[in-house]
């Protein structure tokens, strides 16, 4: 059964149905009713966002402990069967669909906050909590943590996701701020994979090889994270542009003059009318900038005087501040909800994501070759982006009766990713890589890298437990 | 000959004669007056800087081309030769070492800056540019390298030892600076570890796999950097403290408050007394904090007030501006001259380097504990610290002839490396493993981590050319 370590072991098909039924019965024993073999309960657990097929696991277990999780491996090891991580099933590219069944572990109970270290701005928590708990629960402790991508993600999901978001310009994405990491691996250990302390020097960085590993070497099981202390002073506004090129003409603008601007978005114009409808605002319905600036009451004001002068060279203006909480609250919260606003644009149709970035010199290239790109093949496909980072997310929406569109978007998504590679980008800034994005990974690391990919895999997982089918093909 | 995939080869002893000599006239007639087997070269290109004993290679290869190290890595499989990567040699763990003989491959001539990107703010470089060489050619740029080890280290060796300094609290170590490498793989193969995209969730980290590996994985041949923009403006200071751990407790205020200073640095009495000798200095001799603040000029004030209220409600003051940029430069000097400076305190001994670094919360514990262990244990231990970091260094100096104090001052460095250990910290936050740390690994990762890091050892390089005897033993 075991493969040759150097060697991933290749899964085909489903499991077989005495294997399912031997399983089921293992973990029925052990987990009662925190486990589940429903159909709904199933399909819950597996991709339900995207454009992507929903490919159930064979059962769902609820873990409470790090005893369940490694119990749980010990279990799936015997029956040589998948586990697959779930937090709130927000991923957008399939990294909780089990194409070869297993077992959906569904870690969304596992949401204690373990500790919050104040005066060292971190914590440790638990993989199930979510980024807005986190923050409710650190209100009165003058920090926060910053990274927000679209949902309320749960934070072992964003781990393994190397997820951002829109602070990520200023504040670092979780690849900057996951301090180190529990995790429970292929032969049910728990390791820790760093101390608390902000530097180190002692041996290969783990931490960092878990971190975006898409739940394929290990089970996240506890993580310390950095904080950061909340601002003084905000503000935020928002400021037209006659075309995305101004746009992000002045994005690059800002970024190189080194402006610590905290969050800078594009939405185009499609964009701007979707939020528009979906969250009763009324934005000119022009390319568009939503910025924020954090410091002291002195430095937000020196940074919007400048931010406001390059933007006015490039042509732009129209500003639109958001000076109270509320009123800022109000922005963001749209923001957030921009995959929602932007699928109510066309009711039924489904949405494919992409997650391009680029060296932020070729930011205002891509963008517009890729406005064109959109015209010429006809589909309504509305654009934001975390410019600041040259991160843009296209999300054509699709009739999934239409077989001509969906060959239509996935044509475009991938000239769009290997347009970003060609520039010197990636074809992934902070979705991962899931099921659909493996086609480019050869485009964007080369044969050797990805050798060196498969290698760590074989290291720690030859028996290709843990999520098989993301990241890459064995 | 080759050992089992998934475990690292075992080097016991250096090569046999015969294996040297057959070495030897393959790298002559490969590399030619770039070959040498001279003592004195063979020497330099070993350990010199500390008490650690100096372990010469067989061989010296000066590599100008990456085709030089895959041809290198080559010959040396060929012969299971090791191969020990050296920059400028200021490592102060002992990682130019070569306790297996084999060759040290010399990365200097590879000091070509490969492109500037300064749109982009990130450069490409070959290994062997210094960080002075680098920040000298990008003088007109507006842009800066800002990671500076006492040391004028080649790039390479801070990549292989995920170095840090004195800008770290503020900009980030090698671990946050480095995009991406070249790296040349054990079987010969040229691999790029990333894209010059800002982020990426594309897949596992190579990139931070290789930065801190001390060149036990790979060779690097290539670097892409992110820079940093000059501040328009930039104060330095020197102020004093009644004791250590007042200024231990104006450093965790500053942090805490999210003071965004780009350099702190503690200096105990002693270590002020070696400065003011050994850079004709004349500052009080008393414990003292070495700050610099870089913004804009209303930054760099409103920072400037709000560290000297932190640092007169912690009892210190005595504040000295350097405003000229002579002055500031005069001052980081002696800083980088530290361990000189040190060194001079008593002729003839010899130097052992600590590296601890703890979460900041426990600075002025960890530090006044060890103040306390100096005095117990008799020896002349300076202390200067990145502290902002939590990161300090005690040199004990010691007389080599002396077998007694050698041995006080091993017991000392390994009462240090726990302390730091039990209070949630590292034995090593900016110097790497190298030889003599690896004693403390186990204790800092436990047996789960390390074997994970062997796995990857075995993964990558499993016949063990790469640096052997380094970071763990196998």
């Amino acid at each position: 059964m075991a493969s040759s370590p150097l060697t991933v072991r290749k899964r085909e098909g489903r499991l077989a149905p005495e294997t399912v039924a031997a399983l089921n019965a293992d973990l029925s024993a052990r987990f009662g009713n925190r486990f589940s073999a429903s159909d709904a309960i199933r399909r819950q657990h597996a991709h339900t966002l995207t454009w992507l097929e929903n490919q159930p696991p064979d059962a769902v277990v609820f873990a409470e402990t790090r005893e369940d999780v490694v119990d749980l491996v010990a279990i799936c090891a015997r029956r040589d069967a998948p586990i697959v991580p779930f937090g709130i099933g927000s991923s957008l590219e399939g990294h909780v669909n089990a194409p070869h069944g297993g077992v959906s572990l569904d870690l969304s109970r596992m949401n204690a906050i373990l500790a919050v270290n104040a005066q060292d701005l971190d914590c440790v928590i638990e993989p199930g909590v979510t980024r807005t708990r986190l923050n409710a629960y650190l209100h009165d402790s003058g920090l926060f943590f910053p990274i927000d991508p679209g949902a309320d993600a749960s934070l072992g999901g964003m781990a393994s996701t190397r997820a951002s978001g829109t602070n990520a310009v200023r504040y670092g994405t979780m690849k900057d701020l996951v301090l180190s990491l529990g995790v429970v691996t292929a032969d049910g250990t728990f390791v820790r994979t760093g101390t608390r302390a902000r530097k180190s020097s002692a041996g290969y960085d783990l931490t960092h090889l878990f971190v975006g590993a898409e739940g394929t070497l290990g089970i996240i099981v506890e993580i310390a994270l950095k904080l950061a202390g909340l601002p003084e002073a905000v503000s935020a506004a928002t400021c037209s542009f006659p075309d995305v090129r101004s746009a992000c003409n002045a994005t690059i603008e800002t970024i190189q003059t080194g402006l610590p601007i905290a969050r800078i978005e594009l939405l185009d114009t499609l964009s701007v009318r979707a939020f528009n409808a979906y969250s009763r605002l009324s934005l000119p319905e022009a390319p568009m900038l939503l910025v924020e600036f954090h410091g002291t009451e002195a430095s937000v004001a020196e940074q919007a005087a400048r931010f406001g002068a390059i933007v006015a060279e490039n042509g732009g203006g129209n500003f639109i501040w958001a000076t109270k909480p509320e009123e800022r609250t109000k922005l963001w919260k749209a923001r957030h909800d921009g995959f929602y606003a932007q699928m109510a644009l066309r009711p039924g149709a489904r949405p494919f994501a992409t997650d391009t970035c680029v060296p932020i010199s070729r930011l205002a290239d891509c963008v517009e070759e890729t406005l064109e790109d959109i015209a010429r093949s006809g589909l309504l496909a509305p654009i934001v982006g975390h410019v600041g980072d040259g991160n843009f997310h296209v999300s054509p929406l699709v009739d999934m009766a239409d077989a001509k569109e969906i060959e239509a978007a996935e044509a475009f998504a991938s000239r769009l990713a290997h347009r970003a590679i060609a520039m010197g980008g990636t074809c992934t800034g902070e979705h991962g890589v899931g099921q659909k994005k493996i086609a480019y990974m050869e485009d964007e690391h080369g044969a050797g890298a990805l050798d060196l990919m498969r290698r760590v895999k074989a290291a720690f997982d030859p028996r290709n437990l843990f999520n098989p089918g993301k990241i890459f093909t064995v």
